[in-house]
């Protein structure tokens, strides 16, 4: 083009017109990108420094390829903003994670670009292959593109599906976004040695082994040699020898220059022209282009909202569950050195820094590894340690067979902390913690504890490293304690509260907050009830269906999946407990609007007590 | 030694005694004890090919380790027969897999040298290092040995483990049991990776090399250069240069002969003076010393009881609810190019290998990668094709978290079909399917069919392919059919059966037969009630608790964990259900004794008809 014109995002067709610009204009729309990720987490919050790592990626891919005749399988999500942006959704991008708008990761039902869903770590690949095997079975010859992080390779599943997809004769391009983190530092030895190929450097007889490989290949060789002759660069990236990816069966592509557009396009194309399964590399800065996140990738991983020249959050986080937690847990190790912490690549978002600090030799984060995890508690156990493996609701979701396998059927003792248990707000349905209580309760050899306060939770952490057996679960909320009401004794048990009436209210958790709200709402109408808080939840005990049995009615509220929950359990022996659970998957949106949907905020609670009190 | 004695086993004190032997007496106790294993499991039936495979490698690792101090952790377990006959199992040992006998697996509560519980793939590496990691903190200097096969590297788990445990600074050693075969053929790059291992030709400069690495590690390295000086051919098979291993940061010992004593010690000997996580690579011959089983490893991977001059199964399978899937979908697969099928390392097991020979390039055997299977399915089914995974219950739960996440949350159409579901008899509690209606009906979108009978099963199957949208699975149980009587129209709904009564019994699976069987037991007691046998047992539909609804009292007969059941969810809608579901994990023994002692025989079903009808 003669003129330079700057690009309008908002007046070009997407992701079509990418392919027109020249790399100036696409400078300038990295920048123009830029500015609004900024812009737009700094109000909504969201994933930044890795969406900033991403953008000309992103922009290399949609230029390369064809979107949604190839298909872009985004590992976890958090890296796709860009991605959306291209794709149409620019106008509603504002409404990035909130209720009835975008989600903060990829969604099918959200568009056509999306082929997969995504959320949970390390999935893309066999995903994509799945994708790729359709295709080809179809007779179709376009790509699927699979996108994900270093971090993502702690993840057991990603080996699985590369032993799967290297000798799958595929059109299957894998993009490796090495930036060194997945949310915190990555860990293990695959991360070292994924950085070994980062910094590998080009060998000059690489251009003649890769034109001899292409020689043999007639129909593709040619052009790539072209493609790959007209770059300054590209032929120093492309395929340099033997990587643990060729070992699998795949071509190997890189080290790219991520924030290079060049660079990136010139290898993809050539990993495009392949026609075999292929990895490519690509080095990225995560929180490139903006100094505070560049600078701390980690706090701008997840973040709230912030101030835009600072970089500072708008709120100094105050104590949490998960804090109150990770401090505890540092005093209980204190006088007991068998006391080991577990993260799953979460060690900031679960509060246990402070133990990483005070105790490194016991503090294990072993990536984003759930499966092994838990199996690694089982083995700790097994010479006497307590493990105390701390994890998002979700994610533990990874490890349901090793919580089996290796803990409940040999009656171990392993402290499981559910974080994130129940309704997480933004993240979405992929995130909200709506299954732990059903799926915890369904093994034998389990103790569940859910406190309402910070209190209950330090007094359940001890109870669950105090105990000889089993498995011991104790789950919270994310976010703060909304406690208002004095409650008397905090215990590990319940508190039953007898105020003279024929319905009994039962609750746990945060919920149980709500329910003493409702009841202070519904004072003043006369509506009385007795109250009935648990805090072991889990197994199921003959004095609550006792005290159920005293009572015409009894409503049970639960932040908890349906089937499987507590609630349940109880309406099985108990023909009077009415249970209010969640009914399905629950979308992205702020947390307690969501909860309110639910039936779960004080004033919904409160409608369905005034409703029974009345009939 | 002067004369040579042969070693009598049940005089030895074990596993200490061992150590005492000359390399002659060794091979006389290996003799021996592949003659025990042929003639018990030719009566027991059991795992006979992977456990002739390691016969020298267990007698070698008890030689150069000493258990229980060192921790021996068998993954899977079905190759650890050599290792129960070598710790004082042998008196018990033709109890093998039998109920109140030894298990068929490794448990920590039958024997202090069994140091984790195995069955399930992949978890060895984790629970190795967590053992190995507790004896660090605890000061203790022992070893802790992982012994895996090559099958178990197709499954995630290994990686996870393997990536924390490369940089460990523990004394673990890893031992890979090379016999490219898991059950059938492995699949997939990682095994014709590791198989480039197993073929690798020794170095002439190794020696030196191995010399001069040792020399610079003063304590360990003498004793060492001795132990490899000394032997004819251990040298050359001491760390022969790069592998993946040594990428991800183990040493690395091998190829050593896994029938070769000498070397085999050797190679141990030296890892263990390593002092650092090592990976030993051994090859052996999958069914070693016994002709039918070299010759056909498949067959007697686990085998019912045989006839040993021959190799001849006693009993020539007939169908089962196995065969008759694979062969149903065969057929259904003739009309539907979109029907694809998948099994995790399974082939034979789940029937598939009609349709793997029908349709080859619409079949895939992933390895034993249930989470990737999972996934994949997603993938395809995202691009309109119709994947069914047949799949072991016990096994798919390490699917839990992709069946939510990949399929469960875009509501997305899935066929899982779920063999060997409830109870499965002799391999214990392990691989019992006892909570996959748990986990299943605990995921939104998810339909679950339980056939009775071979004639259920097809239309189920049919059922679940043509549905539109969902996780549609069809689970039915190990072996065949144990239908007796006949029950009129088939159908994948329910059929109720009214002899005024007010008395109504549910069931579904095969214990519908036992109810059958149970109705014709109390016929001439006069004792009379209605039946309703669910095919389509969730979701849970209100026609159902209509009709519980008409009578004073419905029991519900359920081989499946009781929480999380279906006659739970009734249960918590209609108070006059009484549940009968199973109560825990089950141990190994014969399946039908086994329902017995779960309340799901026909006599005790009976029985306790009687006892509510007499009420």
């Amino acid at each position: 083009m003669s003129d330079f014109i700057v690009p309008d995002l908002r007046k070009m067709k997407l992701p079509r017109d990418l392919k027109k610009l020249d790399y100036k204009q696409c400078e300038a729309l990295c920048s123009e990108i830029r500015q609004i990720l900024i812009d737009t987490v700094s109000k909504t919050g969201g994933h930044l420094a890795s969406n900033l790592g991403t953008v000309e990626l992103t922009l290399a891919i949609h230029r390369v390829f064809e979107s949604p005749k190839d298909k872009i399988v985004w590992d976890v999500g958090h890296q796709a903003y860009t991605h959306k942006l291209l794709t149409g959704r620019l106008d509603r991008f504002n409404t990035l994670r909130q209720e009835d708008g975008l989600s903060g990761f990829c969604r099918p039902d959200e568009s056509v670009h999306d082929a997969f869903i995504s959320g949970h770590s390390s999935n893309s690949v066999s995903a994509a292959l799945g994708i790729a095997t359709a295709m080809k079975l179809s007779g179709s010859s376009r790509h699927t593109v699979a996108v994900l992080g270093d971090g993502a390779f702690t993840g057991g599943l990603v080996y699985e599906g590369l032993n799967n997809a290297g000798k799958s004769e595929t059109n299957l391009v894998i993009i490796l976004n090495h930036n060194e983190m997945s949310i915190s530092k990555n860990v293990g030895s695959i991360a070292k040695y994924l950085s070994t190929l980062r910094t590998k450097q080009s060998y000059h007889k690489t251009k003649n082994a890769v034109e001899k490989t292409l020689d043999k290949t007639p129909l593709v060789g040619k052009p790539l040699i072209k493609a790959i002759k007209s770059s300054k660069k590209a032929v120093k990236n492309v395929m340099l020898g033997s990587t643990m990816f060729e070992d699998l069966g795949f071509a190997f592509v890189g080290p790219l220059d991520g924030h290079d557009l060049e660079d990136l396009e010139k290898g993809l194309t050539a990993a495009k022209l392949l026609g075999k399964p292929v990895v490519v590399h690509v080095n990225t800065v995560k929180g490139k282009g903006y100094a505070p996140a560049e600078e701390n990738p980690g706090e701008f991983h997840g973040i709230g909202s912030f101030e835009i020249t600072t970089g500072n959050p708008d709120v100094v986080p105050a104590d949490s569950f998960s804090t109150v937690f990770g401090k505890e847990l540092v005093s209980l190790a204190r006088k007991n050195d068998k006391i080991c912490a577990i993260t799953a690549a979460m060690k900031y978002g679960t509060g246990l820094q402070y133990f990483a600090k005070a105790f490194p030799e016991r503090f294990f984060d072993v990536g984003i590894a759930e499966e092994h995890a838990v199996t690694f508690c089982g083995g700790l156990a097994s010479q006497g340690m307590i493990p105390v493996f701390a994890v998002y609701s979700s994610f533990l979701q990874r490890g349901y067979d090793e919580l089996i396998h290796d803990l409940s059927i040999c009656n171990t003792h392993a402290v499981i902390c559910v974080d994130r248990a129940g309704i997480v707000g933004e993240d979405g349905e992929t995130h909200q913690g709506l299954f732990d209580v059903s799926f915890l309760s369904g093994m034998p050899n389990t103790t569940v504890y859910s406190p309402s306060c910070y209190g209950e939770l330090k007094l359940c952490l001890k109870a669950a490293i105090d105990a000889q057996n089993g498995i011991q679960v104790v789950r919270y909320p994310k976010g703060r304690s909304n406690q208002v009401f004095d409650r008397g004794d905090l215990n590990t048990d319940l508190t039953y509260t007898v105020n003279g009436s024929r319905l009994l209210v039962i609750s746990y958790g945060r919920i149980f907050e709500n329910v003493l709200k409702a009841q202070e709402m519904l004072h003043n109408r006369e509506v009385v009830f007795d109250t009935l808080k648990l805090v072991k939840i889990f197994p199921t005990e003959q004095r609550v269906a006792d005290i159920i049995s005293r009572y015409d009615a009894v409503l049970f509220f639960e932040e908890s999946y349906k089937y499987g929950s507590i609630s349940e359990k109880y309406s099985a022996v108990c023909p009077n407990v009415v249970s209010f659970a969640i009914n399905g998957f629950v979308k992205h949106g702020e947390a307690h609007a969501l909860l309110d949907e639910c039936g779960l905020s004080a004033e919904k609670i409160a409608g369905k007590i005034e409703e029974f009190y009345n009939v």
